[in-house]
């Protein structure tokens, strides 16, 4: 076994933060290795992103359990077997247990599209379009108990256009997701995220550009 | 009278953002006139400011008003016979009422110091911290019988530091809504800026500065 963290992918769909993580992982920009892909959909097109890249996969389907909870354990099972040390979920549509975070504790992280704690939950695009929110982005956090609420390690924000879909707005969103996922997943790689009740702290630190970004925008 | 749209400014306490809006005005970026400063608190700096830069005040201290209707009648009166089109709430520690909002439909605006709809009401900036949001910001919204829940019209974004004070952050975020209370009086004052239920469309559109801001940063 390699010293590189061990990452657990469970997601459910067709996995394009799967592939941006593949993708770290192969250009070196990532220092960890994913030990195991796994879903609970049999037609997930994450599965064939992991085939395509060498990676093992597992498909836990959850419609093969009458209990939640032997479902819960069996994904658990097939982590640990596989050596899993942080559970990376990428899309995954089930809800996260108590009995799957007791197994993980501080090992499970999520990303969310949306500026939290603006917008959690689903169809956050476009909530955040009805709303009038000027701005939206994406947050990677520790996934707790609560929905989306767990504590952030990242965020990038990205600006919202009068005359945004919620397709537009989500595509705009992604981009970043690619970006800050890997980077979430990196930094806890090399040992630098520790978490204090719900504020995470980057030590060494690394400060963003001291800016500002203003929409509508200022000139004109 | 000049064609300049006319201002109401209310204020409680010490008036920056009616500084940053009378500087605005004095050099000519803001196309908009001062008509009356209106505090509640007889020795708000505000007031001060408003002398020093010529502007007509009134003070309506609510402690002489046994009622709050009459207190709120009272304001009104006063800002409508100074001719004001556009109230400007500038940290007015007063709870803006139905009967204000009726005698100003639409024309009544305030700035809040977060991204909303995250972290309103107040102490917001100590709010953030201890979420451990990685961004916040300002917003200048249209103001509704709600609590921070008005249309929103301009916002502007900054990062949180993982070591930063309610007070560091309060100092970044008051940087930028001085840039964007005017400019949103300016959007307005252009006849830009048009509703329709909680949308704001600002008309021609002035698109911000296509790209994100990632904290942690992406270096290092």
């Amino acid at each position: 076994m390699s010293s590189k963290l061990r990452l657990g992918v469970l997601a459910s769909g067709g996995g394009t933060n799967l592939q941006a993580i593949i993708d770290s992982c192969q250009d070196g920009s990532l220092d960890a290795t994913i030990a195991l892909v796994l879903t609970n959909n049999p037609d997930a097109g994450a599965l064939e992103r992991a085939h395509q890249a060498g990676i093992q996969t597992v498909c836990v389907n959850h419609r093969d359990f009458s209990k939640r909870e032997d479902f819960d354990h069996a994904v658990v099972k097939s982590l640990q077997d596989a050596g899993v040390e942080l559970v990376v979920l990428a899309g995954f549509m089930r809800i996260i247990t108590q009995t799957f975070l007791d197994a993980f504790p501080l090992r499970v992280i999520n990303i969310h599209p949306a500026l939290l704690p603006a917008f959690p939950g689903l169809h956050v695009q476009q909530q955040a379009i009805d709303y009038g929110a000027r701005f939206s982005g994406c947050t990677v956090h520790f996934v707790d108990s609560g929905v989306d609420t767990g504590p952030i390690i990242i965020q990038a924000v990205v600006p919202v256009y009068q005359d945004d879909t919620a397709d537009n707005l989500a595509e705009r969103i992604l981009e970043q997701e690619h970006h800050i996922y890997s980077r979430a997943i990196q930094l806890i790689a090399e040992g630098r995220v520790h978490v204090d009740g719900r504020l995470v702290t980057i030590d060494p630190p690394c400060p963003p550009e001291a800016m500002a970004l203003v929409n509508p925008g200022l000139d004109t």
